[in-house]
């Protein structure tokens, strides 16, 4: 098996991202960052699914104002999301007249849409890309769990689906973070089923990713200044840096998880964030403000995805799991 | 509006393809030209959606392997399905420790994947990558429509979704169809809201693409042998014709459409087929044959697809559609 990094030599830059986030998420570290916090997270809609699709529509409209640029200037968007058939992502791009690539990856899909923009500018294929996605908890909660109005208990195991959503304009040139490379993710699966256990089902999909890119790039852990997961949780993350350390790579000093830093307080959270939107926030405030102000230069970024459906489940299928890292430098 | 229409210089060839379809499906016109022909649908599994998946699988598989490759010699798998999650892609995906982009395009798949792995091979990112998806009638009745046994009547404007997958082979080198060109679709909604007549909903998008197409390349339709579309069926064909006309391009002397032709027999089928196999299984046996045995020389190859969800439908929403054109020379 020969290197599957790729190296983006044009170097696309991340020239603005815009976010848009939940009252409970805005309460923790990304709060101070995020564009549009939300005050209702039904977000003036009559349903939970139409909410998240304007979270969505709303950052990529963001981003591109906040680079300055006019929708008819930009050649691509790709985005995706949780909800069945990527509604939430489809639905957005109706709201431009933008050439769409609609992608799934479960919650890994910031990472993913952004190394799919960032190859198509690279290649030469675009002059301007916007990568997005997000995830709100009511309507992850409905489909892939039980009616809130159930109350049901959740496990410790558990983590809490984020609400919100996160943009990033690309483009060939310009000032910004740069896009220097990626290592697509290939499925792993370990053979877990517990559904309420997403971290421990993608740590080894995150592990496979990590590991490739490090072998792939001949770099040390210390050449990032953060090493970021998507969403694993504390208990996932926990177990990425055991099954690294094994492979002998130890990624614990730089090692931060968006899922474990996302809420301050824990109440029903228990592992912290999960969903598209966890990364996607994280990333494109919190982060991308750290990269511009120069206070980190450089971040492997490796969102998480969980592949499963209630049918795959159902059927007694365990969890299959991809992770895509993307290297983004100041 | 720039041109955005993507010229791929390298011209990545599509070196190999493999194909599965149904009982119903192989009576019709790519009976002789299918790979895997079934004799029973269920293709030995227990559920309908593990024989979708089974069928993905044994298509990715087929094509490494009429390639004259091994998987380890494979860059990428770019794949999406009907399913929810896009479980058949994923969980077919695991069946390979390859890097994989999940995509999701509802039957515009093929044409979407086509487009992303030749753009990941022109720009240097892969050598080889499989390009797949596939549909089965039974998984994507139940999940979008009723539950089989119910016996439902079809309306006279619906389609039958294929039972069926196709997978691509492209490479950077090697004989084969070259792939020219691509035209990335926008999201087009004409507000149709009619779930069983998805032809007249997914016409406007494919107007829309071809229409672009053209006028990007300044080419007249007779450029091309064929411009065939993915499954609009008899009376979406109709519609497309009469739009593409209204603009001043007259494309019916050479437009055919996957899902007008895969059946001989009109009984349940009514419009013809659908569903993301329909185009993947007529181009991948039927079209590529005609291409390498020289029969046919240029093709323009628009897939489409509508977006739709049974929660957008049942929120009131109309059917958002979209179509992705890939040029194919020989």
């Amino acid at each position: 098996m020969g290197v599957q990094t790729i190296r983006f030599r044009s170097e696309p830059r991340i020239v603005a991202t815009s976010t848009v986030a939940g009252t409970k998420e805005c309460k923790g570290i990304i709060g101070r960052y995020v564009e549009t916090a939300l005050t209702d997270d039904m977000y003036g809609e009559k349903t939970f699914e139409k909410a998240e699709c304007k979270m969505l529509s709303k950052v990529i409209e963001g981003a591109i104002a906040n680079g300055g640029c006019k929708r008819e200037e930009i050649d691509m968007l790709v985005s995706g999301d949780l909800l069945n058939q990527i509604i939430s992502a489809s639905f957005a791009a109706r709201d431009f007249t933008v050439p769409f690539l609609g992608v799934y990856g479960a919650c890994s899909t910031m990472a993913e849409s952004l190394a799919v923009a960032a190859a198509f500018i690279d290649g030469g294929f675009a002059k301007r890309a916007v990568a997005a996605t997000g995830s709100h908890f009511a309507s992850a909660e409905r489909q892939y769990r039980y009616p809130l109005e159930l109350g049901c208990t959740r496990p410790p195991q558990a983590q809490w689906t984020v609400t919100g959503a996160g943009a990033a304009l690309l483009a060939s040139s310009g000032n910004g973070v740069r896009v220097t490379g990626a290592t697509l993710g290939r499925v792993v699966d370990y053979g877990v089923t517990d559904v309420n256990n997403m971290g421990a089902a993608m740590a080894p999909a995150a592990a496979d990713t990590i590991l490739r890119h490090f072998r792939d790039t001949q770099r040390e852990p210390s050449y990032y200044d953060l090493i970021v997961t998507g969403d694993l949780g504390a208990l996932g993350s926990r177990i990425l840096k055991d099954l690294t350390w094994e492979k002998g790579l130890d990624i614990s000093k730089n090692h931060v998880d968006c899922g474990e830093i996302i809420y301050d307080v824990i109440e029903d959270e228990f592992q912290g964030g999960s969903g598209a939107g966890c990364s996607a926030v994280v990333l494109n405030s919190y982060l991308y403000s750290k990269m511009q102000a120069g206070l980190l230069g450089r971040i492997l970024f490796v969102a998480t995805g969980a592949l499963l459906s209630t049918v795959s489940s159902g059927q007694g299928e365990s969890i299959p799991c991809i992770a895509h890292a993307v290297s983004l430098e100041r």
